[in-house]
């Protein structure tokens, strides 16, 4: 059988052979095909790597390979790698299919040696350059494929300098260098136990194996874990003769866009540097030159840079980022690559090119990202203001915040309402700190993770937040916390919180403002002027013109619900009836829980009632003509209770210290009765309605009533009611009919007609893996993901992060968190064999997704792969779900 | 379109048509078939049923079928229903496929009113018999057909009774009969609106209808749930001519078995009343006869029923359970059966009936059951002994145990060794009662269900448990529990627990001793002497020459896998090291916990290893030349350390009394921060091995070193390790690196040849979803069916039980509890997922099940089904399932 060929020259390849030549080498291919002036040379393909990392050693036929397109190249070039008098230097990179910027190695100026060093010198006429480079080499080789010390080089440098009494490399002349090489040499010797290789072609062939040795090297490793590229892609490696900027004024080297990056605007931009080679440029040891200044060093080369970088432009069709060498008046090209930008030039730059005609608008929806649009939806600081940076803690929920510190909620509103910004400081914070999270412009606590409780409410408000600041001691009674380094915040000081870093500072920051994206009957509009909004006005309307999937808004009261609708939210996916239950009716609750007959249970109810219903018509109000899903209560019992070992540790001290205790004692008693191991896995959602008889037709009444209500003056209101928890449609049907006959008790009280739906969240396995059943009994379903995740890892979001989860993460175990990207394998998986299966029974089934993967932008095009009808995420993610759901339909789900 | 025949003639069925004609109707056709005497009749089918209950309405061809048929009916009696000279009467019964013993409807005596009663007088020249029949069917009529108080009629009858001075109904005459008839009817009129029907077609129709509905009676709905019986089947209605056991002395009714029902000895066995109905025979009114005094009452009928007995068991192939009465010396069969039997009937008749060559081995494999065996496996109470009940609580764990009442563990091991049998009584227990559940004869706990930690570890031990007996109010400091009728147990006082009812008696209960089952060297033997022994040890042989499936025991010590090897166990498939931590072992494992260095946590590692393999080597040892799977450990750290809300109440009681507390604080530190709050779904298993490095690796080379040494001397250890809650394959992949480099270490250490292999818990639904991609890395699955029973459903064992639980079942939301049987359309989903895609990847992967469920009949079976290589259950349960291993082979699913 024909052995495949292991080594391509440039000529041969394009930029579609990524797979097989790396990302680097396709473009270089690519380039050379265009005609671009491309130092010639050639890649040995991926294929080749992976060979010598299966078995360990090099293809046979390998180095044959080289040898023969190393023998064209000298041809070519008119001179030999590591001749005497002028001999051929040649680099060889590293270039795998997907870029991992400084993970793998590199060496250049290869074909030096003690006799060629000198044909160098001669041929460029430069002593100084040619043992440069020569000590460039030595260096490089000794580090990357002798696996030798760094410091051991770096270390005589230094020494050669302060024996010369300068402080730059440029200070050593040649003779300087000359003898750096032979201290290199020996360094070389000593620590590898053989002498520097003179040949030039066991040079090269060191270099090769470095360069695949380097793939599986602990950073590449660790990076391709957290970035989940594939373990056994291999690299390739291109060899290609040096072209060299430092050869005098007429001589330089640059990288450049063909737009800015940064903003997006037209135009090329770049830098230069005169008698430099590339990574001094990137270095900064000079100051380089902004491109444009080329214009009067070198018209030719400019002109001829510039024609370049308009062809690469139209036909990349996209932004490219490029380096060039200029050699003595000559331009080389060495790199190209579809240009990395910010999220403002995302936009600008996809609707130029749609207006340049360059891409169409499903192309141009492919080149922004929901990400990018969460990033302008938020407030920035200042990239440009100073800053005492205090603390580091999680980044939780994106935006920036300036404040005065305060310790409790209570203060935090008061402040508020006075008209002063309040950060709202606390250990960690629960339900009852609601009000102050409200009042707050953002919220920072020392515990918990992204998915604790002050994360996910922030989030779901668009309150910025950071979480998890570990090294504050927070104290308080004496309302102040201490940061690492002993610095002592007290309340009225003012902080600065950046909830995309996660940092922390003391002092104000300045803010530069966010976008405001809104719509209003179905037309989208983003406030504030300028070419950025025009841009994301055109491609939200591309999204939504392209989308199938509805986005809905998770909302839980009247007012979070006209927010949703003002962001675009297409109904309410998911409105949690427990936040009811707080506050002052918590009391009410409590003696519920307390009530021991039945009518005393009924007592409560009818209080309720009122309450509950009241509750509804806002939010059916605010989303007249929309459907409105109501999730009936789910959390245990005990969370509207005090915690069980507080009120122990209360009750205990009172009797030990002979106080009265006979109130706490009752309460502790109920506490005691509805404690339980493991709550999540306990008396809640629809166990809870079945066992507290009463309490979901109560919630049934209340919506079905409120919906009646609306109805009868006229509005549209659009009753969704969903059952949690459900792991058998046996539960499932016991309920329904509490809510049927609620719904036909409305009617008729109402003498309205009003449409309902019952259906049920699934969250269980087992719900997914029977939803062919459960479909028999529900108008639709909703895919709790954060609890399906929960249970199919078997983590729960509230421990993890605290114990051994971040230590996941950084191993690479999970290469992201379950709870922010929806696992395909495992719980995409239920989602699949429920949404099928669900539909297989009853084809009209409404599916969706509440949860905060519906904010998700992978987990949005997953869920449109699975044909699901909508998603739901907190308000402020619906944009970027708009975005995403019309994304999806053009993009393929890697992208 | 011909509609569907909705009527047959008994002539027209076989005991095949059960689905149509109902059990009861396709026995009576198949005596019928035989020739053997049934009064004839017609059987209306379950489909018409089925029709009526859909539409609401009586199908249109019903009545005409039924017309049709009674005419034939009437022409072969020569009597006409109803008549006024010489009637026939008939009697309507239910019958549905499943037996629902008294859920549903009948009425006989149709045919009777005013002017027929006269007729049937004069006819049987019984004025008496007629009256009272008459009386019985307005009676039933009333209370059936027209649903009216059925008391309004018992107390009319009382008053005629207690105005005539007498005490039973035989005490009325014909008169009184008659005036009574007069009352009934009156009754009937009062309560209804409309007098009884005198159209005995009326009657008829209506007692049809009447039986139509008594399916969706209410009791028969619970009923249903609870046996799992499908809810949409319908029941038969048979429409019979009456016959009269209560004509005179030459009449009679009886009710008999082929064999005996109790014992299962060969030879007839029944009772015998004589000038009475059936219903007499059943409700104990006068003494009954024993079957053998009818030969000489009647030996025509005698004979001719021993006949008829003995054609039944021979055409049935089974002990038959038969209903017959005798009209004016004519014999007539009513109704037959396969015969109910008790465990050592079953075992003795199956054995009996191969050894008559009536049925082969096989099938009589499938007349036995594993719960049958269990049963004779476990003592009983004698159930001729006197007891007084005072408490009952859940049948955690069987057999009957006698000891005095002790309240800890430490007393019962005390007791315990000086020779006094205990039974240990705790509100609930933890693994620190281990020693005191070890000594004691009995576990009786207030608190917690069958899946608690007594009921769980009980079983394991054979131990006899009952748990939650919630009417009992412990005081441990006064050392006594307070019964609900305010009875005193104090220490010391003798009790009796029945581990399979769940009853706690006072005093002293006569036990009746069990059956031993014991394997040596693959040969089974039963202990104690008897036909029973002999019939068990037989089907035993039969079950383990058929089976495929092996049978390995849960132990988690030398002495356990000892004893269940001597069980028959065929290995270990599921040693816990949980319990090597515990005991005196405790106060290392908190050091561990607060080491706060890793030189401190490997000093901790390096003190347990030798102890850990010690324990080993008892294992292999005891297991030698079997497997032994050994699972890492797995539940929480914090479970080694005290109570979190105990301490924090210690901590807090010290601080306010002014005590030194310096010890408990910082105990609590670190109980604090290990608190989680759900453990279940926390730091544990996997997770714990890969956040504690050198916690696993202690462990592997524990377990490998000691095979080694086992080895070394000449032994074969079989070292499976199991890694516990895995849920991605980089978990397993991370953890099986340290288990074999421990193993290659051991192999090198002691130079000796050593198999190990390297698996897998599969208790996370993730884990069976991607079993695909974790098979890459694992030789052998286990399913840990509990913790997948637990996320799979969301819901914890430790919690269920308290709460929800037992409400579910009493609804029929459950039909059983998925701790016990296997949920096959959640669980048991997931369980075929993970073997046939663990098998695709692996097609050598040993697959098995260890837990709860690998000992219950029914998923035993469903692991067969599912081609698993072994079950794993308690040392107890091998016997069980091994018999249930053998009968999977040969029964169907559903048996």
């Amino acid at each position: 059988m024909a052995q495949p060929q292991l080594v391509h020259n440039f000529e041969a390849g394009s930029m579609a052979d990524k797979d097989l030549l790396g990302g680097k080498g396709a473009n270089l291919a690519e380039m050379t095909r265009l005609g671009i002036p491309v130092p010639p040379g050639f890649t040995i393909t991926t294929q080749a790597c992976r060979a010598y990392l299966d078995s360990g050693s090099v293809p046979p036929a390998l180095f044959e390979e080289v040898e023969t397109h190393l023998a064209a190249l000298e041809e070519r070039m008119g001179r030999r790698l590591g001749d005497g008098e002028d001999p051929l230097l040649v680099s060889v990179r590293s270039g795998a299919k997907f870029s991992m910027p400084g993970m793998m190695e590199t060496v250049l100026n290869i074909g030096l040696n003690d006799v060629s060093v000198e044909g160098l010198a001669a041929q460029t006429g430069n002593a100084r350059f040619a043992w440069d480079s020569y000590r460039r080499l030595v260096q490089m080789y000794g580090k990357t494929v002798l696996d030798l010390e760094g410091h051991r080089f770096e270390d005589a440098l230094d020494e050669a300098k302060a024996a010369k009494g300068v402080s730059v490399d440029l200070g050593l002349d040649a003779d300087d260098l000359r003898a750096l090489v032979a201290r290199f040499k020996a360094i070389v010797e000593e620590d590898s136990g053989a002498p520097f290789p003179q040949d030039p072609r066991a040079q090269l062939h060191g270099a090769i194996v470095a360069v695949f040795d380097s793939w599986n090297s602990p950073r590449a490793i660790l990076y391709r874990r957290r970035e989940n590229i594939p373990t056994d892609l291999g690299t390739a490696v291109n060899v290609q003769a040096m072209a060299f900027g430092n050869r005098g004024a007429d001589s330089g080297s640059g990288v450049a866009f063909t737009r800015d990056p940064s903003t997006g605007a037209v135009g090329v931009y770049g830098d230069y540097l005169a008698d430099a080679q590339g990574e001094d440029v990137v270095a900064g040891i000079r100051n380089t030159l902004s491109l444009a200044d080329l214009e009067g060093l070198d018209k030719k080369s400019f002109d001829e840079l510039l024609g370049i970088m308009a062809r690469l432009e139209a036909h990349y069709r996209d932004v490219c980022d490029i380096e060039f060498t200029i050699e003595r008046g000559k331009l080389w090209m060495l790199q190209t690559r579809v240009g990395k930008r910010t999220a403002e030039a995302a936009f600008r730059i996809a609707v130029d090119l749609i207006d340049e005609g360059v891409i169409t608008e499903e192309e141009a929806l492919q080149r922004v990202t929901g990400d990018q649009l969460a990033q302008l939806m938020f407030p920035h600081f200042d990239p440009e203001s100073t800053r005492s940076l205090i603390a580091k803690g999680m980044s939780a929920s994106p935006g920036a915040a300036v404040g005065v510190a305060v310790f409790d909620s209570d203060a935090a509103v008061r402040l508020a309402e006075a008209g002063t910004p309040v950060i709202l400081v606390r250990r960690e914070t629960n339900p009852d700190d609601l009000h102050g999270m409200v009042a707050a412009a953002g919220v920072l606590t020392s515990r918990g993770g992204k998915t604790s409780h002050a994360a996910v409410v922030a989030r779901g408000m668009g309150r910025t937040c950071v979480c998890g600041a570990e090294s504050l001691e927070i104290d308080l009674k004496a309302r102040q916390f201490t940061t690492a380094d002993g610095t002592i915040v007290r309340e009225g000081d003012t902080l600065s919180i950046d909830g995309a870093t996660g940092e922390v500072f003391s002092g104000e920051v300045a803010v530069r403002p966010s976008l405001v994206v809104r719509y209003s009957e179905g037309t989208v509009s983003v406030e504030e002027g300028g070419p950025l909004v025009a841009a994301v006005d055109r491609l939200m309307r591309v999204a939504d013109r392209l989308r199938r999937m509805k986005v809905r808004a998770n909302a839980d009261t009247g007012e979070d619900a006209a927010r949703a609708r003002r962001f675009g939210a297409e109904g309410i996916g998911l409105c949690r009836t427990e936040h009811m239950f707080l506050g002052p009716r918590r009391e009410i609750v409590e003696r519920l829980i307390l009530a021991e007959t039945d009518d005393e249970k009924q007592a409560v109810f009818d209080e309720l009632l009122p309450l509950q219903r009241a509750d509804f018509v806002e939010i059916f109000d605010a989303m007249d003509g929309l459907p409105v899903t109501v999730r009936l209560l789910d959390p245990p019992l005990h969370e509207f209770l005090p915690d069980f070992t507080d009120l122990s540790v209360k009750v205990a001290v009172a009797e030990a210290t002979g106080q009265d205790h006979t109130e706490e004692s009752r309460l502790l008693a109920a506490v005691h009765r509805l404690h339980e191991s493991n709550p999540m896995l306990g008396l809640r959602g629809v166990r809870l309605g079945l066992s507290l008889p009463g309490l979901f037709e109560m919630q049934a009444r209340a919506i079905l009533e409120a919906a009646a209500i609306v109805n009868e003056r006229g509005g549209h209101a659009r009753p969704e009611i969903m059952v949690p928890l459900v792991g058998s449609i046996a539960e499932l049907r016991a309920i329904r009919v509490e809510i049927d006959d609620a719904a036909h008790e409305a009617r008729v009280k109402h003498s309205v007609h009003m449409e309902h739906l019952v259906g049920t969240m699934i969250e269980l396995p087992r719900a997914a893996l029977t939803a062919g059943r459960i479909a028999e009994a529900a108008d639709f379903f909703s895919f709790g993901t954060n609890d399906l995740t929960q249970m199919t890892w078997g983590f729960s979001r509230d421990d993890v992060e605290s114990s051994f989860f971040s230590r996941y993460l950084e191993d690479g175990i999970l290469t992201s968190s379950p709870f922010e990207n929806i696992d395909r394998d495992g719980v995409g998986r239920l989602v699949s064999i429920g949404t099928e299966e669900g539909r297989r029974t009853k084809p009209e089934l409404k599916v969706g997704v509440c949860g905060e993967h519906g904010g998700d932008p992978a987990s949005v095009h997953f869920f449109e792969e699975r044909g699901l009808d909508y998603v739901s995420c907190s308000p402020f993610r619906v944009p970027v779900a708009r975005l995403e759901a019309g994304r999806a339909m053009v993009t393929d789900p890697a992208g």
